[in-house]
């Protein structure tokens, strides 16, 4: 297929990289020029803005890193709305509001063109091994076009139905569940560790018992290490979500209390200085909480 | 090795009578004698109260349902501390409080006997099939002497150390991490499933993709069909342990507003007539909160 | 002075008219006309729109529901940055965001026209017997020159500086203030009614012993009576406030655990079918969670 | 009426000394004999121990420092179960728990002893003032007989009923209402605070227009003026109160969320080091999870 793709990231370079290996056609476009210099080697184009990498093609792919990239890059002035053609598709992969899900829904249908989102869970490394999980939602047969493209970027495709915002509030809820854990584990770890109790023994009980998704392995390890830095998912980014997460309850009508009790500790965890810090830095927070210092 | 058994509840008996297969002589104990029945045809003999099963025996186990009867059971007037032979020990593995496991170890000692605390994770069937987790702490040499009866009862012992109180911390604040789990998973398909979402479409995306572990999956599943009765763990059950990681929290200095929270909901859970039901009812709170009904 | 008045609910109406009384001229605009009969009969003018209000006035006040309503008389087509002269100003009095009244400075600002906000403590009764406390930020002159409008409509001016969003956060806090007084109160009630103490005895202790301000008596009346209708103050208010306050202390990186818990109370009495009850139904709401009905 | 008063701490002397005032025979016991000197010189007859106190008293009242101090004075070897004569009465006024306040009841009418709880609302201040305000219960004429010494100590009595541990649960529920009504203020200072607001112009818009209760005063000044040290009433003791309201409620089955949130702040105040602070510390707390320093 030929297909744009918008944002190349940590996420977005490895994902365009697969479509290109799976032989699709692929015209790149990031605000920084210099992150498509390897995919432009791998034989993609690059394009001057969205809307001439979205012509001609029949998906633009965009993996943003927030709202407001991604409504410029749709509804901007060389945006996807101006430069897909009539049937062509915008698959919005990045982990977007439930609101701005919506209104991207309207606007494309109502320039007659697709709309889907399909928002991911895994990191870098799986986005780079093909191993990513896809959240889809959007219309069946449009769904059924894009399927190729998941395969070649991802392990497994999760269909949602057919609006496309309902991918957008599983992937939050999703991540509300990866910060409940978190902080699950930093209270048990603050707890054991001024008992006195090893942290790496009680590691390997957790996650050779009951605790065994990769959940637990990787925020389990990083609390026993206590190491904070460098962030594979930062503080500031994983409290934008929970953000996200409690809007779309809030328009529901939804009380999460343990959503809340996660946004007020990752604003802690940001207004003391720890923005540059992963958001499993949680543990810290409950360490500190209890009186222990950060050698604790 | 000659034993004494006591607690012959849903777990204890499964755990008795692997210890019968293992070729351990048992002797049990148990305060409604009928449970005794299926172990005295396996081979056990019936003690008249826990003096006197603790006759002669080199371990006394107790599986009891909480601090109060296993209080009754080692100080009462015909109790463990009073048959135990000098050198013989009591080994503690039901669910009880820091504090009554360091009132234990100190009694023992000034009796000249052992003592040790070794909690378990798993529900009966794993009792049953001798697949426990087995947390123990206690002086090394007695944990070496005892490692046959554990690799009888369990699929795995982890050693937390001398302390034998550390045992029980370590396994209240994993009841603390399985409620923990409970809720966020509650408050997550509150929110899809008042957005519509299909609940069995999302356990199956969560449960393969990062949320694989068992507790993902029995909890997950029961909160999706909405099936919170048989209890496999009663309400009143979890919200005693949740009181009992507080109480230790309290006594180390260490805030767990998660599990402040924990507390508060299953106590509404109990207070609104929920006491017969598992602790999973959380998922029926978080709904209701939400304004849907109990069919909802 | 010549005066625009715009929005005549329940407070605007009172506060039109006291500026009446005080000798001014108003010109009312209001979206239901028959609302502005008695401000009529009074000596007021109608305007067919906020433009027209503005037209030669010296101050265009707003009074209006929310922000939607605001935005839309300052920023409409007919609205009050078309309509008010240069050097004229707008004194926004009603309860909007921080972020909104930015805007409004902004953009006044670029219109070479002047803007405060001066938003209110007090409902319907001290609006209507001008015994408003008004919290006042915006350039100090144009403060000067307001303050006999003020002094018509409230009991006593607080000035919180030159930034005139400020005045609303003050204002934003202090419904949080009041909240808090509620869920306390509530938790209260609920401990000591299930208790079997008599609630109006324990009415009477607190507002004769250290709980003596008005917020007291108004709200431990309505938990102690059980009366949650009429609303004074409807739910969903409460709870569009408290998310203001949420919003604004978000921006300024402030977590606020007890605003959190207010939200989701707040929102579980609007989900649960309270969206007619007064925000003081937080008392039901903590009466049901202890497990006593609504007659309880 | 002969009085023996136990307890001469820094709300006991004042109370004591306000008894001899009125004309009563009061004799003293407390463990520090150095706090007696002021009293003896005022009339008062010197104790050796609780139940020489008690002896030939018609009521003795005890004003210790917590549950411990209360029990070992009651139950102990020379204590007042053994010292009251029967139909002398024990009145309880420290702030202690609901569980002990039962237990004294049983135990002193099985001795033929009457026994009533009376705690107080006032500081030390107000005890020397003779201004407390004081909440009992008992049986009626028991209070009847009692009521002249409340009136030497208080300025009014509040009778909760005939159950003597109610008024034991009513004091606790107060001090709930102040930690909850600190909490309330320190986020709300927190928040304007680091927006550019003047904390004492905003402490006088409080205290002069809905919050003008000597809770807000009082609180609301310390913070505003970041007054830490020294403690009026520390934070342990704080702390000590809120575990005793959640107990209370524990036992009735009342969940209090904002009582837990409390708690968990508290404990941090005080595992962070702030034993010496008072409870307004919680003011501290949130401006430093805000990120503003102690300087702030």
């Amino acid at each position: 297929m030929k297909i744009a793709f918008i944002g190349l990231g940590r996420m977005g370079a490895g994902m365009a990289a697969n479509l290109l290996k799976a032989g699709h056609a692929v015209t790149v476009f990031n605000r920084s020029r210099d992150k498509a210099a390897d995919l432009l080697r791998a034989g993609a184009l690059a394009a001057a803005d969205p809307a001439a990498a979205a012509d001609g093609a029949e998906a633009a792919i965009t993996m943003l890193a927030d709202d407001a990239a991604t409504e410029a890059v749709a509804f901007g002035p060389r945006g996807l709305l101006a430069g897909l053609a009539p049937g062509a598709a915008h698959v919005a992969m990045g982990t977007i509001s439930v609101a701005l899900s919506e209104r991207l829904a309207e606007a494309h249908e109502a320039a007659g063109q697709g709309y889907a989102a399909a928002p991911v869970f895994g990191r870098p490394d799986a986005a780079a091994a093909a191993k990513l999980f896809i959240v889809a939602a959007g219309a069946a047969p449009l769904l059924g076009t894009l399927e190729p493209l998941f395969a070649a970027m991802g392990q497994r495709m999760f269909v949602m139905g057919a609006t496309p915002s309902t991918a957008n509030l599983v992937k939050l809820s999703g991540n509300f569940l990866l910060a409940a854990t978190i902080e699950a584990l930093a209270e048990a770890f603050a707890l054991v560790r001024k008992a006195g109790v090893d942290p790496e023994a009680y590691l390997d009980l957790l996650t050779n018992s009951l605790f065994t998704a990769p959940v637990h392995r990787t925020y389990g390890g990083l609390i026993a290490a206590r190491r904070y830095e460098p962030a594979g998912f930062a503080a500031p980014l994983g409290l934008k979500d929970i953000r996200l997460a409690l809007a779309a309850a809030d328009r529901e009508g939804v009380p999460m209390p343990l959503a809340s009790l996660l946004r007020d500790h990752l604003m802690t965890v940001v207004a003391q200085g720890g923005g540059g810090r992963d958001w499993s830095a949680l543990g810290d927070l409950a360490a500190r909480n209890a009186g222990m210092d950060a050698e604790g």
